[in-house]
């Protein structure tokens, strides 16, 4: 079942059951591989696939296809696909795109299971390759094969049982823990290089190209239940199934580190003028909001995207922020102190004992501060015994180290003991080496014990702080939302019974009623009917509500009732109420006139829900009134939460530019009534799959756990 | 004359005259240099600088000091420095720090003129050291020499005539237009280290340690004047004397590039809840404000400052933002985009006819849009061609390129192709390579033609930022400020007939004067004095002002009067105004009445100046009211300012974590009203020197060019 699906029945959060992607073992184990388009011609596809294949060490048969050849790389070619002995269950095909219909006919008649086309000129040229796409799409279809591609570079899998180099790319195949899954061939290859460089191998390797069939989000969650791989590095350009990737990364996050690059970070999404939750929630808040929930990281650029892949696979988990920093040289000890304090790890307030157990190992030169700087004078000894006591020490969570290489040291001497001490201990070391080429045995020899090492200091602590946002994000309990607060039937029922118009808009008392049934409570109102008398209208409102009252003239469109001059407020008795209808009949001929109880102090908040996937609503919290237009002064989550998330979420609404002491202050006493609000709204959002679009502007929060009360409410449904 | 004695002479803004830095020439450009501690020992300070001496070339007498040894490298030593025969402009100290003082004495007396001083042991480690600091510094100025030092790395100057390498690190000495000035030792080898792998040679380089005499300001302000650098790349830990970094800064901007990495960016300065001028003036607000004047840049990591001087050592700058984006691999082109937005950047526009002639040269499967992908299929002739097309192009100020090396192109005609048509264009262009060692020919072609290369596309970007971000700092015209608004003398003869209390602060009454000798209108003011009758100034503000009126309590260190409760507005009647000074009079016993006239509408503003640092005088300039709390909606400069700045500033008073639509919109109209106010502020503080702070807040800005109207004003001066 579906991540949607399983949110509808409402019934659970955590995804479980199989995974829903189609088996693609035979994409990725196959017994034999044959190549259509083969050949001995070196600058080719249809080589270098074969040459990729072969050095790798495939494990099952490879089988080239040309139509005259005899040999290619020393092995036998075969003149067609069906003249193959073994068997296969995966073809390269890199023929022109016009012939590559047929051949997977053939393919498909001869028993093949699965293709990559690496051949262009389909859907990514025009019209023309669009409808070869199609055939392609149909024959496979047909033949219940499964297809990357066209237009794809590949795919690898370095499992030893395995060992498939199906790409025409450059870079070698070496096992690692890291899986690359990426939409651009170009940057598949720059992160598997960049990788490589930095001595760390990859587990799977697909870059789907047009993805008419296999698409990232399936080929996430088969990694997602893959054993060898451990950390999955992802480059999107952009999402086709919204509901089918999200079910991926929920799935991926629960037992693999996923780091996330998304292309298109700019423009920044012309920012709504008007405060809606839709509109708030454009450009890549559902994408943020499903990476958040699964525990993803966004990463802002590939060179970061490398140094966490690189942190993550060579080193454990820190417990914490605690981060210890060492240097030998002082300046870019600072740069690195600087950039992991920017990064948000926090720096190490070492014990007394901890202070005196460095003092005594080390040289009068070495300066124990925030930042333990051993003076460039210092050797393999005094390198050992700082690096044993502070990852010894209880209030250290990991260590960054960055060292040159004095040429008046021992400095292979120096990285064998760093490597010792990080080995020996289970709390993360991440290092920065400046150096050139004459000392390359410092850098190997950290390499080879496991070390991510990085040229510069500061790549060095944000490649720390990826570890440390890794972990706190496995440590976050799943959420486990309280359905039974709701009553689903009840909401069913008000939903059916409500008034709603043809852009899907339900009347204002039927918004406030909805509200009700889920347990939020509004500020009773009291509303004038089209035929009914005004005096009736105010002896009702006098009798029901009690002056003051506010008065609001409703129309869909009018988001700001407020700034439009729609709301009048501080309506102290009969007469007041006579001339403030009037006055806004006037001025609002045709839209629904109501009063309302006027709620006087507590603290203006925004609720919302925005559905714009299937069955993966949003829900919004933040500061209401006209700080919505602060920018990040609200944020969204993927519904539902628990109080625990809700808590989160408010928390995430403060508007970084502003000292937010207020709302800060204020809401932390307030926080659990508002919460408790958020969660029914995500619950409601869930239950009834139609919602579309929920704001709730203000909810006042009443003080001494008076309850939140909504001031206003639009609901659409579709 | 220094840059704080310029302005307060008043006369004028461009720095003039001859540096006042002392002549640096025996440290950067000896006849000879005696190497005290010179050893045979490889793994010594004192063989190293020999060698390094020796390796570099030169052009000078080298001569190695040591007690016992005869020859040092090869070169004959000599027992002490009064036995060397040739003249010895500099000496180079690697002696253990008790004996400095003593060899220094023996320098003196040889007729020595500058050393270097790389022995620790200094005011770095203690009192004792402290005072050998001392020792050391007393005996040079007794001899009239100059010194780097101690704890000090040493200098290079890589001039053909000269070719000094007087340090003891490993990074060869390769000529080139960059001079790197850095505290750290550790942090000069990572540039100089990270400039030769990118193929970037340096001018000058020093680390003056702990600085007791030559120290970063002098070495930037004799850069200034050194025509062989064209970049100055600078880190600086801390500024000791900030006027003189001022007046250096702003001479080096003047012909340089200047690119600053200043440490210690964290924590960010606990920000201060008042809003007053000096509060907002936190952390490095004054350093970043000499920058800005200058035309620096400050770079945010080592990296980027690497980057940032190689660009601008290889390339011309751009006459523009608008950057063509080009590449061969779809995915690694959209990261540089990104990037290239991100940092500041726009995407050329290309016109009908440039897309017309790449549509000519390109292969079917080159997409020509914002992004110029060329497809990996593209050879020489396509990258030639599309490179002149869009080089030439009048909507194309610069170029970034993002190439992979795909096995089936011929990379290096690629390369060679690239080079050519960069060499040609008096247009920048940055490269991004995605390849490995297999291609390294593609790389040392583009490199050795001029071009800087990077591994990652955003790194490319990001360079290109800086390349125009120098370039728009370069075009800026010079501040002209507009001397003659201001009446020098009667500002003085107002501030010497001002009440000042021992704190500094002016009366209320003369604080208004200040702003109106300045030609600042405020809104005009009845005091209540001690001894007055009530009714006496009942009938002179209902005389003088009119009703209704404002009345405040004013007493030092109430900063929101408004929160504080210490202003009543309209104040309507004589019967009103008694009630509203019994009110403040049962509140603030002590404090100074006065009435004030009312001044509805306009748009309120806050100005304001601090003079931290002598001769420094900033400005301020944002929106009033409590939009003052709003972070970055004040913006800082150094005094004094012309229209032009004036307006800068003011535009650059945005909050950027709002759409501050309606403060763009309403200040546009105003801007010149505005900019005059803030232009005579920043005037009446370089004449005062002993203005300490002014806070204006609010200041009206009446819209139709009605003027502007200080309604409150405090004014420190020491």
């Amino acid at each position: 079942m579906s991540f949607a699906g399983a949110l509808r029945q409402g019934a659970t959060l955590a995804v479980e059951g199989q995974p829903p992607a189609g088996d693609l073992s035979f994409l990725f184990r196959p017994r034999g591989v044959a190549v259509l388009g083969a050949s001995s011609r070196e600058l080719s596809i249809g080589y270098r696939v074969v040459r990729n294949l072969l050095d790798a060490g495939f494990t099952g048969g490879i089988y080239p296809v040309h139509p005259t050849e005899r040999e290619v790389c020393g092995l036998p070619a075969f003149h067609s696909i069906s003249d193959v002995p073994g068997p296969i269950d995966l073809v390269n095909v890199a023929l022109r795109a016009d012939r590559v219909p047929e051949a997977l006919d053939a393919c498909g008649l001869a028993g093949v299971r699965a293709a990559i086309i690496h051949s262009a000129g389909f859907a990514e040229v025009g019209p023309q390759g669009a409808v070869l796409e199609s055939q392609a799409l149909e024959t496979a279809r047909r033949h219940g094969m499964r297809l990357l591609g066209p237009n794809a570079q590949g795919l690898m899998n370095s499992d030893p049982d395995v060992r498939l180099y199906a790409s025409f790319t450059f870079t070698p195949l070496v096992p690692g823990p890291v899986t690359i899954l990426a939409h651009s061939g170009g940057v598949a290859e720059l992160l598997n290089l960049h990788l490589r460089r930095a001595g760390v191998g990859i587990r799977w390797y697909a870059s789907p190209g047009n993805s008419c069939d296999v698409d990232l989000s399936e080929l996430l969650a088969a990694a997602a239940t893959d054993e060898g791989t451990r950390v999955i590095l992802m480059y999107i350009e952009s999402v086709r199934d919204m509901p089918a990737f999200a079910d991926a990364a929920l799935r991926a996050g629960r037992d693999k580190a996923l780091l996330v690059l998304k292309a298109g970070r700019t423009p920044d999404g012309a920012r709504a003028v008007t405060s809606h939750t839709g509109a708030l929630a454009s450009g890549d808040v559902p994408f943020d909001a499903i990476l958040n929930r699964a525990g993803a990281l966004r990463m802002p650029t590939l060179r970061e995207a490398v140094a966490a892949a690189t942190a993550i696979a060579r080193q454990p988990l820190p417990r914490g922020r605690r981060t210890a920093l060492v240097c030998n040289a002082g300046g870019p000890g600072i740069a690195a102190l600087d950039d992991a304090c920017l990064s948000g790890l926090e720096c190490a307030t070492l014990t007394d004992a901890t202070r005196a157990s460095l003092r005594d190992s080390q040289s009068p030169f070495a300066t124990i501060g925030a930042l333990v700087d051993l003076a460039a004078t210092a050797g393999p000894l005094e390198f050992r015994s700082a690096l044993n006591t502070l990852l010894a020490a209880d209030e250290v969570d990991g260590l960054v180290l960055s060292m040159v290489t004095p040429f008046f040291v021992d400095c292979d001497a120096v990285a064998d003991a760093v490597a010792l001490a990080a080995a020996t201990s289970d709390k993360p070391v991440v290092v920065n080496v400046i150096t050139d080429g004459r000392w390359s045995g410092v850098e190997d020899r950290l390499r080879s014990s496991g070390l991510p090492v990085f040229e510069f200091p500061e790549d060095a602590s944000r490649a720390m702080a990826a570890l440390t946002r890794v972990a706190e994000m496995r440590t976050r309990l799943p959420v486990s939302p309280p359905w039974e607060r709701l009553d689903r039937s009840r909401l069913e029922a008000v939903l059916r019974a409500s008034r709603i118009n043809s852009d899907g808009w339900l009347s204002q008392g039927d918004a406030y009623a909805m509200l009700a049934a889920a347990g939020i409570p509004s500020a009773p109102i009291v509303v004038l009917r089209d035929d009914a008398q005004l005096s009736a209208f105010v002896e009702t409102v006098a009798r029901q509500l009690g002056f003051p009252v506010v008065v609001k003239a409703d129309m869909p469109g009018l988001v700001h009732k407020l700034a439009a001059g729609a709301v009048l407020l501080n309506i102290a008795d009969r007469a007041s109420l006579v001339a403030a209808v009037t006055a806004l009949r006037s001025r609002f001929g045709e839209a629904h006139m109501y009063a309302q109880r006027q709620v006087d102090g507590g603290i203006e908040a925004i609720l919302g829900v925005v559905a714009q996937y299937p069955g993966l609503p949003l829900v919004m919290a933040g500061q209401g009134g006209t700080n919505v237009e602060k920018r990040g002064s609200v944020a969204f989550a993927l519904a539902p939460l628990d109080d625990v998330a809700a808590l989160r979420l408010i928390a995430g609404s403060r508007c970084p530019a502003f000292d937010d002491t207020a709302w800060d202050c204020e809401i932390q006493g307030e926080g659990a009534q508002l919460a408790d609000a958020l969660v029914r709204l995500s619950l409601l959002a869930v239950i009834l799959p139609t919602v579309r679009e929920i704001d709730i502007n203000p909810l006042t929060v009443l003080p001494s756990g008076g309850g939140c009360i909504a001031l206003d409410c639009r609901m659409r449904v579709s």
